[in-house]
């Protein structure tokens, strides 16, 4: 089985190489288990390892020279994923030394199905370091499985996209519809509008997100927030006894200071 | 403790009507069951609908003019609710003969732990005639506790907004926000601000919402959906038989149509 | 579609009929929506009520001595059913007089999907009158999808044939699985394999429910906390200003009484 | 803040280390966000990073020799936790250089919440060596907060003692209740039954589970399975292209083998 996937990632590379693909990703929605009964969890996790590394080597030893992504995903069909989300690929990524050959391509309903929002997962990798591309293709909350419906809201839209700007926006890939027109949208016309109407979305959260970067409100409280920290690197320098003796001495008792959530909610809706 | 009860809902039944108060809203949250293994579900039914049967005749008899409300909660603190939704509790009145003298006061956040839209459930009430009034306090759709926070999505309350307008609007009470500031919002300006910036939003829906109904589209094309049934009252009054036989005969094969989801969808958008 | 519904359900229930079948479920899984904006839910509500009861009516004409059944289901596919649970499809029933002539089949796993215990829904379906037939197959508590497994918990088992056996047993009906083997189950083994182990869950659950109910402690300790009640009728036929009008006469101050969940926690897990 | 919570830690190891505590857990209930929109995840990842770094160093330094830990948690009361799960705090870790000096403690409630069985979140830890110590509370699945009850389930407990004694049992820590009685659990002996009760169900499914173990059928299936792979590192060292070409040279067409999971269910059932 190793062998047959081995054959067939080949081939798919070599595919993306020759029609000057910009980049390849191992969708995830298979390699997971079923009950641990019947599983060896540090095995199957090497074993993986293994192949991505192999998958990285061919890559570059071909002339690929484009991304390698993973697409996280939790479950279903099966019961748990080995790519639950951000974090989880992370971790593998960097058990492996691969964390700076291999980024996430992140789907908002597989980020919901995590129990994470969107932007929480655009966030995580771009903290990491890991962030590729996106999915656009939504899952309803209130249903557990992987919907795949077009984006609609255009406030949760303007959010993802803020934290790609903020990050620096796409260094490749963009945003991809992986998404089905439901099961009762049969005809042709469905399916032109339901692309067309998320596309509508996507550009009006986008420019939503790029008014809020532009204006740059947000940043500004967030700057706020964290400033004390910009003159506090000996803080982060000094140890724990150190910290304390210092409490003592000068009798630091902190007050907490408000996270001011409505009022930034508010100034989110002004830009919508 | 039925007593006690019973003599606390008087007086507040009682400062209510000197008050002026125009609803009474049995407000849901303790009356569930934290394990089977110690209740007796029938018993505690039966006094639960003698109890409010109680409640409704002395309102009556002590001159109250105003609405009583039942206000459905899933869970939380208890296990589970004897209010779970609203279908439940129309279930619940329409057993003791109440469902023409009690509303519902439906909560978006209840809605939501119920696994329900909030919409969903305010087109169940209008659809059952027990609709009343709305708190308009949201939960995380990712947190599965009461999180009772400030609506800041306007297409979402748009949507909730359409279906009471759809439904005639309210006939008493209105947009309560029975909602709390994040635990870290610790100024008294973010008390302020988290109204202003909800009653904006509720604002916001409210008059998208209206847009929706003037402009008629949405309801014309829900016509055109159900117009076949408009002339089909003879089937609705046939039998099992007669209909089979028809189909026999005429050699009915029915083709579906599509539901125009994504359509209806990019048309709301429209108005927003 | 109506008629043609109509003759299909005519046909199926001949079969049931001429094959001695004693239960026609009509098994919930498609009728409910996949967005509010082309559904006109009281219209589809009383279209269902009208189908079901040229449903039962057709079938005493046509000589059908068995029982007529409906089998809650919340969602999946389609986003919300009008069979939700059990509470929401006794309401159906009453709102079409319906109650005394149709039954629910409980689905372990749709129970879950519900956001209900197996044993609560068992439990209202009793408390109801509507109580009829089980399909033991469950969901995982994790996976937000239908996955139909067999049952391999005991103790969970034996609290839903506990409810059974307190009601009085089946009349009608008895333990379905409609389970499907693992998707990774691909012997033939398999098959036999789970639906003999399934069958031994079932069995160890039976009899472990029939001890608790033979030996009688929980039923005792149940009727201890209901105790009070047996002799309070007079509270029941009273009114709420008589009833306020005691507590301050008596000066009624009302303790909270244990539940004592641990303890019966602990006792039923001597049973098993 | 930072100097607050330096000086806190610092005490309470100190008394640990004074009173010969073996663990110290640093518990994970507040370490997250409310909303993304005032929170700097990656300094806050690097400034945590920092202060666990401090937190090893003076342990060592103040010759505390025993293991600290970190309780993974993914929400509640914040909306996000640092420390979703068991791979996330891995990856906090490793990045860190602390993968050899932090253990985790695993809460079944808390594995709950993070959509995760909890011998999933044990596999994963003793997989990525950094399994510690266990709180066995569990949460209701079909409540979202974090209900903290007593374990009562029999086979899902041992189905967890029989990851942690495949993975070589406790080196410290052991089985803690970070449990609470329900609330209407008033009396004190519900305390005392309580725990007594959870004790037993704990020592049911630990014997179980060593019985498991000791009859090696479960380890012999699992061995079965991935036999192929004891004789077959040359493929693990080999590389994309090569496996490839034996794929085409050797006509490679893999058939999938059962996972047999409805056998392996019921061969646990038989230990229990």
């Amino acid at each position: 089985m190793f062998l047959y996937a081995a054959a067939t990632v080949k081939a798919c590379l070599d595919a993306t190489r020759k029609l000057g693909g910009e980049n390849y990703v191992l969708w995830g929605g298979r390699e997971g288990y079923e009950t641990l009964l019947n599983t060896d969890l540090k095995r199957e996790r090497e074993q993986a390892g293994r192949f991505l590394t192999m998958v990285v080597d061919y890559a570059k030893q071909s002339g690929f020279k484009g991304t390698i992504l993973i697409e996280p995903k939790p479950q279903e069909p099966t019961k748990h994923q080995y790519d639950w989300d951000v974090a989880t690929v992370y971790a593998f990524l960097k058990d492996f030394g691969l964390e700076k050959e291999v980024k996430v391509n992140i789907e908002q309903g597989h980020a919901i199905l995590a129990g994470h929002s969107f932007e929480h997962e655009i966030a995580t990798a771009a903290a990491l370091g890991i962030f590729g591309s996106i999915d656009m293709n939504r899952n309803d909350y209130q249903s557990g499985w992987d919907t795949d419906q077009f984006p609609n809201n255009v406030p949760e839209t303007a959010l993802a996209y803020y934290e790609i700007l903020r990050a620096g926006g796409f260094t490749t890939g963009g945003t991809n519809f992986d998404a089905k027109i439901r099961r009762q949208s049969i005809d042709p016309e469905d399916l032109v509008l339901a692309h067309a109407g998320a596309m509508d979305v996507c550009a009006a959260g986008l420019k939503a997100a790029a008014r809020m970067l532009e204006d740059g409100k947000l940043e500004t409280a967030r700057a706020e927030r964290y400033a004390g920290w910009d003159k506090a690197g000996d803080i982060l320098r000094s140890d724990l006894a150190t910290l304390a003796a210092r409490v003592e001495a000068e009798g630091i008792e902190p007050r907490p200071r408000s996270g001011r959530q409505e009022r930034l909610e508010n100034l989110v809706n002004r830009y919508l």
